[in-house]
């Protein structure tokens, strides 16, 4: 059973998730899949580049700040989903070797207009690296289920 | 040396990449180490979700469709990366054994302000089933070298 319903979202909670740990052969292999640009696959083409150097395809820090929050809260909640994402910005390259956490910061919480059973919640994610520089941020929102289907918030 | 510099990059050009047989194996892999959410590992628990059955994450969505845009020109331009992205919508479930397409389509290029030497190109990119349904969407904006360096458009 989830712990977590709709109701649970105050706007203005701030959370943190993970730490985790980014090692160099991740970050090659999750290029080498998805995102074979010369920056994210070898030290010295990369160093030609605008990043200075190797760090994380932007998709794969995305992927990483899902995985943190699918352990970090979205896993033991009653998430429906989500139907997109907005304003994804990729502020700072993410090293080889850094050890990442995931700040949340609740938006919104409103009730779904048409899904009596529904809540919306939007989130400010943020990817923080150990001297809390933020690398990445992100925009989401979730389709949440209510404890109380249907009560006004 | 790159074929598709800033000044190849016309607004209202339309171009098709891919196709991709995405897979069942391939769609729970990266579930499991990214968005291990049961909508996503598992038949029986995606059928009682919105999803109404196994589909892959949005980030695999958007992580194939970054694959593929490599491909089809990516790598090949003189791009210098992009700093995020903006309005990912997951419209329609990304089902095993789907082959995709992407269609890009330049909805503008502008020179940079600030560095001669780089123009921006903004797509507006589309994931695509084999009957043309519109499963994923996203805008980005990349950075790419201009081959005439600091004139005018």
């Amino acid at each position: 059973m989830p712990k977590l319903y709709w109701e649970d979202f105050k706007p203005g909670a701030v959370a943190i998730f993970g730490p985790r740990l980014v090692t160099r052969e991740e970050i090659v292999a999750f290029a080498a899949e998805f995102d074979p640009q010369p920056m994210h696959l070898d030290e010295a083409a990369a160093s030609a580049t605008l990043l200075g150097g190797l760090a994380a395809s932007g998709w794969h820090s995305c992927s990483l700040l899902m995985r943190m929050i699918c352990d970090g809260f979205v896993l033991e909640s009653a998430s429906m989903g989500a139907p997109g994402v907005d304003e994804v910005r990729w502020l700072k390259p993410l090293r080889p070797g850094t050890r990442i956490r995931v700040r949340g910061t609740v938006l919104e919480a409103r009730a779904s207009n048409s899904r009596p059973e529904m809540g919306l919640v939007t989130h400010f994610f943020e990817v923080l690296d150990d001297a809390d520089a933020v690398l990445t941020t992100l925009r989401s929102t979730f389709m949440i289920r209510r404890r109380t289907p249907g009560a006004r918030p």
